[in-house]
């Protein structure tokens, strides 16, 4: 599984320690000025599947290069309530110090996993991938498309640079999608596929006969993605977007379509409900 | 209103824009490799109330610095579906590299600020208000506590360095309220109050005898929370956390607390919808 | 034509000049402590085409935001020697600090662009792309890309984010071109076509087998290269590698091979000489 | 001999990485999802001199701090093809995301060696230096420049900031030699010496009359250069800049020059050929 | 204590080295191309208070990351002349090199703790204490306040952020001190006491009835600070700030002043002098 | 005169202002939420030399870039209490908020050029100049000896780069003066003078027959300064360094030595009192 790069989530990981340390945390400098050590625990209080251990574990060692990190569940892990993640033993200082920002990466990351999840399992069985978008949080998209993957979905293109996807804005200014498809096989890269996003039948049929490698259905009605899937034959994979949800994922992915994209897997994660005491 | 320091938000925008246009937008370039303008709309999708609408104008004035920029809301506006927020005209590739980065800042924002504006709703009329916490997206704090102030909310302190709060985690080291009170107020900033996490009478009590500025009553049931504001009588600030929802945030506010802080402001936002179009 | 990303190349051009002017340029600011303008020209002193004349543009701005710059050529532009590329006008100080800094980009941009141009004109009239590879000088890979597309050449991946190339080392490693080709199927980025470097008639045979999208073929005699697309039969793009020169080019291109990559482009590209001249 | 500042090349080495893996090694990650560990080797495919071996393992070790490196050559080794450069041991994916960026550095920096080297020898015996230029890539100056004196050429100034050089552009500027020598020693640093640029025997005599400390013999004849020689007869310091080549540096070293500085050395090397295999 | 953030401080120390060393130490890398160890000590030349042991430390440790570090003073230890503050080891390089940067932090850290202990011994036995303010060296505001409290003293905020402080200026924009304390009350954040400056005893009134928190007695002479904490009866806590000196501070102190603010504990401490010697 | 590099200053300058905003100015943006503008005076409290205008300029465009800025005064003026320096126009907000930071920088800097033009004025017309060291704060050295340069001293070297000054520790370890001296010129850069650090007449003979270029007398009482002029005799330069102070300065320059140079303008300036009135 694509890991993230860590040079990049250091970077991230620093951002984030000072944005909430800043020029001290003035009430445990004031409270605990020595260097003693404490055992602390990080637990689940709702049911769901974890992700950020490893950046978890890297804020609290920026803190204190000597802190002992226990994983007892790892990333991917399914985890109940009162479950125990980790344990930590360190400075004191380090720990509170390092305890919300760690818990803001896990609570997001593990918020994501858990909401994707639920998606993958809807689907069980169907040979369909569920995917996420570029509707990530910014800065943080590296983290926010691996917890996808942890989540067990699967990535969509990570920016600009490493899809082509021709979007409704781009074939309204290119004047059709005949003419978009051309223009991008010319002179696009030609180590990459060529998504295609359609609106209506028209829309499909033009894009296949262009010559578009995937075709994405974009909020259509089920019945419409059917006859869509009908016209298309498996001569392009098919990708359906737009308005998907726990309730209707599956009906959908029983059409036989081969990616489902959820923006809302990154856009509206909510935060799984994790904490860190002292034991 | 405190406005966001804008020298950090212009690096929360560059790294949002390299992280998704990286080594360059192929589906663009490729299709418009010449310096055509355009003109596109930013449009509601669902009813909310719009905040980050400068923050997406810097994302597209990154890319063409003679974008023009009318905005037909202002942030903090309450907007309608179809709802023009703002209207465009620049270069088509700036429009679309910058497409999902502003719509990425503008749902986020919109979205805390919404769900922000529906708890501030709620308690119309009573003397309480709304805050925020510290569980952010880790690198946009600045910018989700703008949009909290946005909607109506006011903010808790910003990270650690600028308030005190003497939480669970640090009794339990220091040994007591008592003492941690002690500590704090011997070796702490002369410029701020103290505040002190309870999570029961007992703990109220001795908060107060410790001469606790603020007193947090967290994850207290409502008749507990009368309680407790029966023995402080007045003689300090009250705060209630945990378990808030728009259910029963009013209730909880009748009680006469003065401070309501709610995680999920930050932690679990959902995305407002909103689009790019090209007009 | 896909233009590079000038948030990531004005920190370059600040990083080139801080490393040349570091605590000042000690010679012109003994000698031009006043703040006096004057004019000069970029000229070329050898055939060839031209690459970076924004990027020199940009050199001299950030040094004197009024400098008036008046482009003689464009980049792309066939230059022969006294041929004057650009007209300048600006402070003295500026013109004589930023010198070798534009001087160092546009010899280097114009050097790649020439030797590029060679390969092409070489190939003139046939269905072949000339690719540059990933053998660029670090931290200019931008910049060594854009002037491949300058001088007529395409690009082959930016990184390795954005291409997916299964090279001799991962074959080792994997145990076969078929099981690579399958754990990449499976776990890869769906938007990206699988390429397979092959050394041999087996190896092209069997990444065929394993249905990669582009097969290279990497230094083999032309006869072989011959073979190999005799067994190919379209059914795959094909790219030749390793061991091109201008000699050999045009050979290889009536093999009717889809791609000629070349790593001399960037990785060995002579400079091409140009100066400045105050007038 | 003069070390390249590790603190500058940390950055310069993970600006390289961030460029080459951006979002992620999409082909290694998906062969490699397991932490196995590999050998391989690093071998020379032409004859040369080797520099930039420390920057390779640095390059591993921000991908594996636990990677081995045993180096079996040093920089500054005369290499033939088929020698082993270093082995590795570590991390398959370490190594494989690695390799290009090593590669990259260690083609470059021997290629600068070996054209040096080649330069030096034709000297050899003869009380000359070679120089370089501050014709280097921009971002790599302190590296180019080491790689120089692993050649066994000596540096010239690096940068604005520490040598004072007075050129035809300046002069132009100051009106003459005299009084461009003038306001320098009046107004420049005490600390360094002051090199003047003379294009012919007239300004030769200014200069030395200016009382130069260092005269440059830019671009002349031989025999010009043997005059120059003669009137300066060791009163000043002598470099001869201007079309060296293999062909004539000995004869222009043989006039008893003190100095031959070559922009080529740093603006035109021809990258040596180095591999990495699995073994 | 309140110690500072070291990601802050690593930051400012490579910040450092890189402005010392730039391209390169020429005069150690001439004379001392090879590894070789050596021993040196660090010694007081001056008595004081020595502050930033940790700091130089590091340095050398960027430096050298094995070198070994004895030391034989702590931070807020009084010194004498000839005491050694820490014995090194490592590197002759390295020690050499980082040399001045360890001194320039130790000397100016050392020389704020050394006044503001000076102030605080003149009034020992008093209940007052000394603070700093933000008069403090750009870049090095961290440093700087923490060589205070190593002195003895206490600090005033850190920045705009974390501390209300409504000035003359403010004051005369706003219309009154009335009005500005209602407004900062009204949409400040509620973690923080106002604090207001007053010129004179009608101020402090007015400020006393807005119901500030604290009370800036600012450039008042000793006479009129009586009549204002006559005035103000403990009602509000005072400082007094303001033409401070070794002289009148202890004076000031016995009035019963609660905080006394010296902005050249920062803004002009003289240097202690420290030196370092091979051994 | 040289000046600073402005790339650079922009960096510390907005190192300067997260440092002291960070998230937020509480104060000012609690009573100022509108954009009301407003004129302000930066105004001289004590006599002296002002320096660092352009710099607290930049501070206010940085958060005002249409804040107008009248200067009154140029660096390098001499100023009276009561003198203005500069008239701002420009949002209240904008102003208070860059007030502090602005006036950190003019009062260091002004403190510098003052401490230095005293020392220039005790030896006005003899032939000496006054020089600095490298003791400056760390992360302000170009702004520290722009402003000695203002003050009317000249500038010793920058950093270890662009000055070759063989000290007692480097003499210590490469075991005499005349080995270093040897090694130096070998190895070292040709463009640079060779300047020795001697503590007695012996050293000083062997720092003359070594070939030293400039000799450092250091810590020498006057008459073993006279006594080293006497057997230099002009075949070397000469700096005195070490006890320097405005009562000495004089009875040392009329010596006839080259260079007197002061460590106490940049370690130990006292700042000159500047402030800033809203008007």
């Amino acid at each position: 599984m694509r890991e993230p790069d860590w040079l990049r989530i250091e970077q991230i990981i620093e951002t984030a320690l000072q944005e909430d340390i800043g020029s001290g945390d003035i009430t445990t400098e004031s409270l605990f000025p020595t260097d003693k050590k404490t055992k602390a625990v990080i637990t689940a209080k709702e049911s769901g599947v974890v992700a950020g251990l490893s950046v978890a574990e890297r804020v609290f060692k920026k803190l204190d290069q000597n802190i002992v990190w226990h994983e007892k569940k790892r990333d991917g892990d399914r985890v109940e309530p009162q479950d125990i993640l980790a344990e930590i033993e360190g400075l004191q200082k380090a720990i509170l110090k390092g305890e919300r920002v760690a818990l803001n990466f896990l609570q997001r990351l593990s918020g994501i996993a858990t909401l994707t999840s639920k998606f993958v399992n809807s689907v069980e069985g169907l040979p369909v991938k569920i995917l996420d978008t570029r509707k990530t949080v910014p800065g943080l998209r590296i983290l926010d498309k691996y917890a996808v993957r942890i989540g067990g979905g699967s990535n969509h293109r990570f920016g600009l640079f490493d899809g082509i996807l021709i979007k409704e804005n781009h074939i309204k200014l290119a004047g059709s999608i005949t003419e978009a498809v051309r223009s991008v096989r010319e002179r696009g890269p030609h180590l990459l596929k060529i998504e295609v996003e359609t609106k209506n039948l028209e829309e499909v049929k033009e894009a296949l006969s262009a010559g578009a490698d995937i075709i994405m259905l974009d909020n259509m009605p089920i019945e419409t993605i059917k006859e869509a899937l009908e016209i298309i034959k498996g001569r392009a994979l098919t990708e359906v977007s737009g308005g998907i949800n726990l309730e209707n994922v599956r009906k959908i992915a029983e059409t036989g379509v081969d990616f489902i994209s959820i923006g809302a897997l990154t856009h509206s994660p909510p935060a799984l409900d994790i904490a860190l005491y002292m034991v």
